[in-house]
């Protein structure tokens, strides 16, 4: 049941001993949400605990500063930023069909929740947070706007993208107001990387190639090349962005090898091609503008496919 | 004299017939703020005009859409983002002492206006002329927030910096709302290279050194490399941001080639270093974080005088 947000305020104040759900391969904005509703409740005297499948990612770990873990028995469940069941992972299995309340800005949502606060012209479930927490009377303190803060900047490439709203920034000033370090979240989150991770960005920009009159850009990235340059994976989190960037470009391919024969690819759209269409051809979703999808088979064979549809997808729109 | 922005607001709307002067090498600010003012004024029903030493580079040429230059004789020159007469440039050379009014942000401003209105804490001097609208009454249209955005926007890396504060995300807000497409702004400002660019880049990070371990790191362009890989000086605007990036190091360092024996040095601080205050011992200037100087003689003295001058202010500041 869709509610609105004086109702999902009004829902929570009512509650005790909450748990908070964040998707696997979690990102700024679910955990940002997850630890800033978590400051928010603790405000308001409640005990509240955050689960999630998979570890902080060490690039957002400044997230859980003061974040102390309490053993209780939860007796509601609200779950942020998640479109879908199959995104909570094994780790979350136990809470699958119990949320009380889903917190999200994906138009997908799959309405799994006996809740759902869903606003899809918000740039980031942060600003919902941020939301909740004027509609419960907390005042925002210097812990909840690092966590909000960091949301908003990460899912919108820092105020970057057309995601963005009037109301994005005007939060985004508040949040300042409270005293963060926004320019340290902000280097740390999009101006920083190790010589590791530029000589591998080199390397896989040196061997970029292009398809249909230049129209598309596609890089791979090789489990083999993260050993050769001891990068993990998740540090190379922004490498889907590099493709799209080069003039001319509509559609940027990243595919990246995730196991024996599966490969995980991100789609980026400059302006006229839906990449969430492509990629639901192919099982995956997203946004307009940035979608991917997982690919069985060997790496030519992947490689084929995808540009296939990438490519039939330029023809329609040309 | 120094000046208060109802004051500056009175002065501009008792004048007419005004000369906007920008300064050389034109970047989003000063451009943004000229074309910016120029609509107000137009709006206001005065005539004025735009003039620059150098030509308005590809990347910004849309700012001038809908300008039309009209012939007449200044009576009012006003000056914006230009703090020190040797930036106006050979072209601006003879209204260099008769600028009646200087509109500026940068705190290293001389004082040779008539009338200075000077914001030091402002990102940029494009939010001091969205003010300047207010203050004379001018609604904001889509052509000034073009403008005015832009310059917001590339003062402050997309909201990135520290220069950033909560008035310039509200002013953001309220440019956004005029309809203006800030989306398409950002990707041609900051996501969006050619091939050749991409190339150069990647020359360029190949070379770049790391000194005093890893707390400084260099990068040089030539004119030879420029030539090599067919792009202009201006394109390569973005690439002073890079050295910095390298998690570790506290400042970049960028050497550019500017003519025989004459090189433009760009510093990036991370944190700890006020490198205007670098600049300053070297005859040059800037902001705390960003700032530059021109140094003349052979590469490696050139290249060693910069180094010493880093590596003394980082020892300064272990």
């Amino acid at each position: 049941m869709e509610i609105t947000m004086k109702e999902a305020a009004s829902w929570l104040a009512s509650q005790d001993d909450l748990l908070i759900l964040c998707h696997r391969n979690p990102d700024g904005d679910t955990l940002g949400s997850g630890y800033g509703l978590w400051h928010i409740l603790k405000a308001m005297g409640k005990r509240a605990a955050i689960r999630c499948s998979d570890p902080l990612p060490k690039k957002l770990q400044y997230l859980a500063e003061g974040y102390l873990e309490e053993d209780f028995e939860p007796r509601a469940v609200v779950s942020v930023d998640i479109a879908d069941q199959q995104l909570m992972g094994e780790g979350l299995a136990p809470w699958r069909d119990r949320v009380d309340l889903a917190i999200d800005h994906h138009p997908s949502n799959t309405r799994f929740a006996a809740r759902l606060l869903l606003e899809g012209e918000s740039a980031a479930t942060c600003e919902l947070i941020c939301l909740l927490a004027d509609e419960l009377g907390v005042s925002l303190t210097r812990e909840m706007a690092t966590c909000l803060y960091t949301g908003m900047a990460t899912d919108t490439g820092c105020f970057k993208f057309n995601n963005t709203t009037p109301r994005t920034h005007r939060l985004a000033a508040r949040l300042m107001e409270t005293g963060i370090d926004y320019a340290w979240i902000n280097r740390h989150h999009f101006d920083t990387k190790t010589r590791n991770q530029l000589a591998l960005e080199q390397q896989v920009i040196s061997n970029m190639e292009y398809h249909f009159d230049g129209a598309a850009a596609l890089i791979i990235l090789t489990e083999n090349m993260y050993q050769i340059f001891g990068v993990t994976e998740a540090e190379m989190d922004g490498v889907a962005a590099i493709p799209r960037k080069v003039e001319g470009v509509e559609v940027g391919i990243t595919i990246k090898e995730r196991g024996p024969q599966e490969y995980k690819i991100s789609l980026r759209s400059a302006e006229r091609v839906n990449v969430s269409a492509v990629c639901a051809t192919l099982g995956g979703g997203g946004h307009y503008f940035a979608a991917g999808c997982t690919l069985k088979g060997p790496l030519p064979e992947v490689k084929a496919r995808i540009l296939e549809a990438v490519g039939k997808a330029l023809e329609e729109q040309a």
